[in-house]
């Protein structure tokens, strides 16, 4: 067995430490192994689903003294995670962070050292969680001068103002969200609007290409924010929302205007779309227009997503390992979906049309979810709606051949998936 | 001055190419150059606004006997943009390119060919314009095992449905998409999900790591869609759009279930929320859950800054440029949006008061919009709002400084911005 090219050293092991292991153990990036676990109390923290070889210490310096080669730091704050950062760093290891306050205040030191030793800084899952939003504003559309970035970071935020907009209280809201672990026990961070204002200054660093410290960006509480505006919001087609926005004006270089607070938004912006804890980010370029990047702001999953993509960019940089992972041939193709059933008919109308349709789709098991028949003049070419519980293409497919058969229909009866969001399953 | 490290030549100049150009000019990528632009009819062609050293040219023999070494190739087609995509690989030159049909169909012959040269072929632009799925998917998510892939990826079946959403017939939906530039003569390719499938077959490989022949997508036409099935959906909660669908089962390794065709969907899905010729797609992931990617599907600004990204991106692996474009110090920073506002104030209620805050609001020159006071009991604590005309945060300040001096206030007034789309200007 070689030595992987990236081995990788996890400095702590909350939340997100805990889900960036479990990805590295059950489906580690090509090239890439898990070697060096520090945390607090390793010995009662050691956890068996991780691989027997997996080192776990308390003591950093057994980190810095092992051949670890990048350095994931999930520890938060900017004391000592920034010291080992730096650390890391200046040893010729490459970071992955998700540490928004360190990149926020002290990511232009940090890219210089990481540029001077030549090694990858990282730090996807500092803003917006499991939307790469990092990479899409500095790849992606890299291309692009971005004139302006907006976006809800804090989904803390949001979970309170969507409560509050489905009839909550403020205190009602946070204690809820608090109970459901979104808030922290004193959320002067979220709710003051600190928290989203470091993730934008990394945003302005990146898609704007300009850096702008967290503290010059002005805040407003959402606890500004009552029950009754959201009745007049409504009134208006709007909701509210708490909205990072920062813009710069190509006509005054090393200008930005930037700040973080709760707004109208129109009900029909893609802003007023991010329920519960969800983020959002719609960047607008001068040449593309605008792009929207939308998903999970927190939690586990979402963010160890993003460390373990950073650990597997740096993996592809690596010069033992140029080609992506492998992309399999398919062996077989359908598209046999699992879904319910729009079935549209046209019928010249007669007594026992439903019946014969109902007897048809009994006789395949297909269940009838709903009858919809809509007010209509005529009855040559009456048109009206089964919809069929969820069940196999080539049920339906039989189903529908012995109600095609059948001797009332005007045109072709038509069947059409419903979806269930974002998929077909 | 030094020869830029990425030498970029052209093949077609038509509306993307165009556009590719016209950043490359404008606003190249650091260490990128324009050297040569190949097209039919060069000397025609020509335009004043692209540099004076840039060759025209229109034998592609010039092209492969000079020292550009980033091939753009936005001409098209599978052949002869094929033929010629492979000879730029096979004589060590990067590709980029935004040829759907070629990647659909040949992808797996030119990544070979590309990692045995080892140089680059990226493709962000023959997906979704854009919006920077392609990275997001490999690189983003990359850690992620993806499970489904859903997406709108024809505009021209979006426009054409969302306009029979709003009540016209397929036959005038087609014409208008077509008096617009969305849609070609013969729309064969996007009405029967052709275009999507291919684009489909893309993500399949990209995000899935599973290679799917495009023509073994099962599709189905939006023809099938008649305006009274608008009417029906709409009584179901949902709407109905050509949607592309692609999902693996971890227990078949090798199989894949994916389509194309029209399918209903709940308005409260990010997939209902496409307008027009926008694109959406929905990645599933096992860890992450669902990222939404949103944006223009089309067009030569969008895609031109996929191509121009994908340049860029190439560059940045150039050993003379390892670094990023520089990130500038911000010399001042404000918050100075010039927006709409709401004004809510909670008073106790006597005759005078709205006069008293128009006249404020006038003497600073802000203009009312509305005033809205929404049923509600007693007069003791009486809420109502303002909407103001967009002014200068610090003109509004003034004003609301002078009304929060007058006595008729229960709570200080709330002032909050009111944004347009996706913005706060």
């Amino acid at each position: 067995m070689t030595t992987p090219s990236v081995r990788v050293a996890l400095l702590g092991f909350g939340t997100v430490g805990r889900a960036v292991a479990r990805i590295l153990t059950e489906r580690p990036p090509a090239g890439v192994r898990l070697t060096h676990v520090f945390v607090r109390d390793a010995a009662r923290r050691r956890v068996d689903w991780v691989p027997g070889d997996v080192v776990w210490t308390s003591d950093v310096e057994d980190v810095f003294a092992s051949d670890a080669n990048v350095i994931v730091e999930v520890v938060g704050g900017r004391d000592p995670a920034g010291t080992w950062v730096r650390r890391a760093l200046d040893s010729g290891r490459s970071v992955v962070t998700a540490n928004k306050q360190l990149i926020a205040h002290d990511g232009p030191a940090l890219r210089k050292l990481a540029a001077e030793r030549r090694r990858h800084l990282r730090f996807e899952a500092a803003v917006a969680g499991g939307i790469p939003v990092i990479g899409a504003l500095r790849d992606g559309i890299g291309g692009d001068q971005l004139v302006s970035v907006t976006g809800i970071l804090n989904g803390t935020c949001n979970f309170i103002l969507t409560s509050m907009a489905g009839g909550a209280s403020f205190a009602e809201a946070l204690k809820r969200a608090q109970d459901l672990g979104f808030a922290e026990a004193d959320p002067t961070d979220d709710v003051e609007g600190f928290d989203a204002r470091a993730k934008l200054a990394i945003l302005c660093a990146v898609g704007l290409r300009v850096q702008v410290a967290p503290t010059d960006i002005a805040t407003r509480p959402v606890t500004l924010v009552d029950a009754v505006d959201f009745r007049y919001a409504g009134s208006l087609d709007c909701t509210i929302r708490q909205i990072s926005h920062a813009a710069i004006d190509p006509d005054r270089p090393g200008h930005v205007s930037a700040s973080v607070r709760p707004s109208l938004v129109l009900r029909s912006s893609p802003l007023a779309r991010a329920d519960g804890s969800q983020n959002v980010i719609v960047a607008r370029g001068h040449y593309g227009g605008d792009t929207v990047y939308a998903g999970a702001g927190a939690g586990g999953g979402p963010t160890s997503v993003a460390v373990v993509s950073d650990i597997a960019a740096i993996a592809a940089f690596e010069p033992e390992r140029q080609s992506a992972s492998p992309i399999q041939e398919a062996t077989s193709v359908d598209s046999e979906f699992i879904t319910a059933h729009y079935l549209r008919f046209i019928v010249k109308d007669r007594p026992g049309i439903l019946a014969a349709i109902a007897q048809a789709l009994a006789e395949h098991d297909i269940n009838i979810d709903a009858v919809v028949q809509l007010p209509f003049e005529g009855k040559d070419a009456m048109p009206f709606v089964v919809t069929a519980e969820p069940c196999a293409p080539a049920t339906l497919a039989r189903a529908m051949a012995a109600i095609s058969a059948m001797d009332f229909h005007v045109t072709p009866p038509v069947d059409l998936p419903v979806l269930s969001w974002g998929g077909g399953a």
